[in-house]
């Protein structure tokens, strides 16, 4: 197969995040095929040519629509501020790309519907970077769960807490808009839902409780003047899933002391498993029917056995950090594109994460259960 | 102060529990007066007088109306099995005694609450044994939180998950009755429930989403018969406090490989700390504005300069168990008794914690929030 | 079997502690006889009769020769100062008492070793406090290793430490002599040496280097006047073992940090095992042969398949604590001499011990390997 | 600055693993000129031609003086097994190349002196791939001791410990050899010892104890045929460093459990720390004077604020892995070519390391304290 050529749109710390793993995918995994970093575009001409530069791309432009509309592009990347997800993936859809799309894909599950139904329509090959999917650990316990190894699952705890938004003097920005993507329901919600979905399955209904603790931020930092915050700080929610195992699904950007604190506590009918990702490179793992006086959790350290991580090293416990995850991502982008399979996460699979996302902030307002279907 | 003389009912593990702490608490800590560990009662003669030899009772009896009836007996200390507490303690309380009640005092709001107004009629001193709130982890807990060392709560999660009816041929007893105490809800979830009390304040409303996953019990090991099981296996809720905070309770029997993990996670404006009594003596916290590169959460082991636990050992780290929760106890009831300050937790609070439960379990039945004033 | 009768020598926090488990092991086990705390003697009348009071001793004296003569006497328990231990216990021997000694026993080898001639002479029943190793995880790893289980121990690191002396402004003690027990090496050191023994055996060479960081102290706190240290703040060896296995041995009072940082890794052939007192309820295991991408070591709580743990609460996970030791210890030892059994760890066992210690001691100052048969 | 050419000789898991760093490193650092992945040699031709194109090499040779004599190349760095480290590092310190070379640099101190003296003769920039030190918290850790933020050292523990060698049925391999670098004390003490003279500084004498558990390994797996193994699988030594301060240093290659133990403990007069790369991104950090209470060693997450991390995200928590060690490694490299700063560790740090291998090894044999100087 000959390479891709990724048109990168973005060179911000996720732009930056991609290109390392564009360069580091081939060279790591055995693939069918490499990656030609074609063309970056930025907010401008200027920035865009000193990016492509310092990034390794072949060409540059400050015009996001020349990149997605040139010819010799097979896949368009967008790291561009979410609010411009949107026009950019239907664009790239429309120019009958391969649309490969940072997380959130849109701030509202209208707007993933209809991606997603854009998407499908035109037959395109679309992913979502939910890469903390892409964990050898995470591989290993969703290996775990639909193994049977721990029983039917019969409870679930999922939440991804950070501390960025910690401060009242942090500034308003995109990011506490509506527009931005639904506050932290959203920004880190969404990964708790995309966890829970991804090893236990499709939620049916969930009954959350949404709230904003810090109603005001400055315009900027140091700044008197402040704007009022539409979206929440904290989201905690009751989750059932389809397959009757109920659950928890929380996030906050407030949760003083957590850095990246996504995690979550599987429990089975037959034994149980936890993973944090601050400890982004341990599964615990219970069960039933240990020998007596030998019960206890497992920590068990990432090696070559879970998921890619042969990839990076053939030695166990050497650790995987973030940046691989990302690498993991668009190695098993390549994969899937040279087999033929559809890559996944895709937009459906974004829409379908964001109905939840949306359920609970609805849920929320109403007071109410509801039921995911009807989102 | 004279010695108080106590009459222990049932002489089961936390009957031996109390006697073991009755006996610890004058040695330990320097008390104004003593205990006598004067009349025990079992269900039957034999029964009890066995067991009074064995725990160091002066007497016996195989009539507990007769222990509450004793002139010679100033504390009724009642572990006997949860059904029988109600009517031990309007008995105790007719006959003007001190009432020292295991958890949970009541199996439902309805009962607590007339066991309180009957104490509170009868001018009673009264005690119920949460005895997780004298761990002097917990008393350090609440502390930085009412000192404002963390600032404002916004976020708790509280929980205790066990693991002991996982088995599915676990056969059907008391706690699978309404009347043993709602199941989980109130077996457990009452911990969760004293704790979040204890520690963040009263609690304005829930939203609880509980589920009996092993619907049929046998009706003894290896009995092929089976009864249905009407109470919950676990239990998840929402909850909102009445300083504004907001939260989660949970609770499980069936969290395959917890042994006793009663946890929580208290999330402040400036700081945060949690718990877990599987590791009964340590503490974690994390504070705003440490230094840059310096900031993390701190592993705070149990010493003298926490709660009571000076009266244990001088030497920090060294470690206090479970039954010296009980002694804390205990020795915190003899000197309420003898400065004539009421004991606590008492009735009004059991009643408060079991608001919470019953709470929890028709919000759960209606699916919907309750307003806990209306319980 | 009738009710030993004790006599305590020492009211300090190890006297407290000793009383306490007097107390309580009778409740807590199921022993062939109890204890009655018949006299109490301590540095003057007026002291003794006010602990006497305190922990519940029929009797005082002012004047420990009228407690070891006294026939009514079954047992000396001696928590006195380290360095009464000698002529304390020589005179309970010649009385013909059981005599029961808090460690150390002897600041040196060779007073151990007339102790354990005396001892042994006469025929006498004699139980040192080593108390940690009757914690149940440390019962436990005992059983996992004597069974092999974890294969053949080839490496072995012990240690305690603590941060007690490590403000250079605490004053001078009896610690600090020579006398006083051969500072860290015999105070803490002593613990991770009889730990080593224990889990693994006899010590057949050691290889050590002690070191005194603080040279001087002040006479008392706050004192301007100071006093040169001539005993070891640290100590660090290398061990050979009998039988074959490998290892090291180190203590510190000046571990910044440390609080109660007894701890051991045993590493065998087919498996490891750590403990760390600082976690008294923990264990550590981990076995070779764990399937594919499950190896891991678990986390034993403790509960009641573990040592004596069941003698406290049946539900695991519940938590032992410092003083719950004690009570094993004064359980175990009515249990022996009930049975007939020697009680353990005796007289021999704290000189063997102590071998080792002065062994490290020596080995450092000469620079050299020791073989400790020739202490 | 114009790019650095680099001719890699080896493909293996490190050859990799510096080809990926050798393209992240400008991507995600901001560098005063790049990396080109001029030539790269291997065992022969054809393997060096399919590694050449899968990382990403300009040309290929399957004989390593090509490469090192080719005029094209700036920096010839060695990933070829350790006994090909010498004659490869002579000859292209004599092609007046900059040399790059995996540790361990020579299998003793003699070999490594000549490697460095010949450098130091002609004026050579090297470099040796200690890529542990380049962790973000070991950065940390040094500065906090450099700065006195925990007093001053005056313990230190330090090991690695893995277990890949545990089975005795694992073939006799190259590391089995004494020229292979002198089993588990070269292999993996060195890691040790690095990290001791990094973080503490120069050690002036050493007491090992090093054992050979496994003396006969097969031929090849599976094979009856077996061969005498002439190294240590275990070393411990005690060990004093030039400012006094004392501690141990531990390896093993049959530490059942340990994937990736490197690890130490540093005790400072007013505070401690400890690192274990099991968990590469955590520095635990204690300090005397915290509020009375409120003591505790803290866990510090890598992020923005530790050595170089920023360069890999900016978002602290992230973590990074092993890869982005070696990474760091490059950059650092070409920053210190850039500036004209000697590149380190150089050979010659290389050498003081080999030097305390050796002494530990020597001083294990004559089982007596030997003198790093006289090494």
């Amino acid at each position: 197969m000959k390479d891709l050529r990724f048109g990168l749109i973005g060179s911000g710390f996720m732009g930056r995040c991609h290109a390392q793993a564009m360069m580091a995918a081939p060279v790591l995994f055995e693939l069918d095929g490499g990656v030609t970093r074609a063309m970056l575009a930025d907010a401008d001409e200027a920035m865009a040519e000193r990016a492509a530069a310092a990034l390794g791309f072949e060409r540059s432009t400050g015009d996001w629509t020349t990149l997605v509309d040139d010819p010799d592009i097979d896949v368009v990347d967008i790291t561009a501020p979410n609010s411009l997800h949107k026009p950019m993936a239907l664009a790239a859809i429309a120019a009958g790309k391969i649309v490969y799309c940072e997380k959130p894909l849109a701030p509202n599950a209208v707007d993933a519907k209809a991606l997603m139904e854009a998407a499908e329509a035109a037959g395109t090959k679309t992913l979502v970077g939910f890469n903390y999917l892409r964990n050898p650990v995470v591989a290993t316990a969703k290996e775990i769960i639909d193994s049977g190894e721990i029983g039917d699952v019969v409870g679930y705890r999922g939440w991804h807490f950070e501390d960025y938004m910690t401060d009242p003097a942090a500034p308003y920005t995109w990011r506490h808009d509506r527009e931005g993507g639904d506050g932290v329901v959203g920004d880190l919600g969404s990964h708790a839902v995309s966890m829970a979905r991804y090893l236990v399955g499709g939620i049916e209904a969930v009954c959350g409780d949404c709230d904003t603790v810090t109603t005001e931020r400055p315009l900027a930092a140091g700044n008197e003047a402040t704007r009022p915050v539409a979206v929440a700080d904290q989201m905690r929610a009751l989750v059932r899933f389809d397959n009757g195992a109920k659950g928890t699904l929380e996030a906050s950007w407030l949760a003083t002391g957590r850095k990246m604190n996504l995690a979550c506590e599987v429990t089975g009918s037959r034994g149980a498993l936890t993973i944090d990702l601050e400890r982004l490179n341990e599964l615990r793992l219970y069960k039933v029917n240990q020998a007596a006086g030998r019960e206890g959790f497992k920590t068990i350290l990432a090696g070559p056995d879970h998921g890619d991580y042969a990839a990076f090293t053939p030695a166990p416990g050497h650790q995987l950090g973030f940046n691989d995850l990302k690498t993991i991502e668009i190695a098993r982008l390549l994969t899937a594109l040279a087999s033929g399979e559809p890559p996944w996460p895709d937009f459906r699979e974004a829409w379908e994460i964001q109905r939840v996302v949306d359920g609970i902030s609805r849920s929320s307002e109403t007071r109410n259960w509801v039921r995911i279907g009807e989102i």
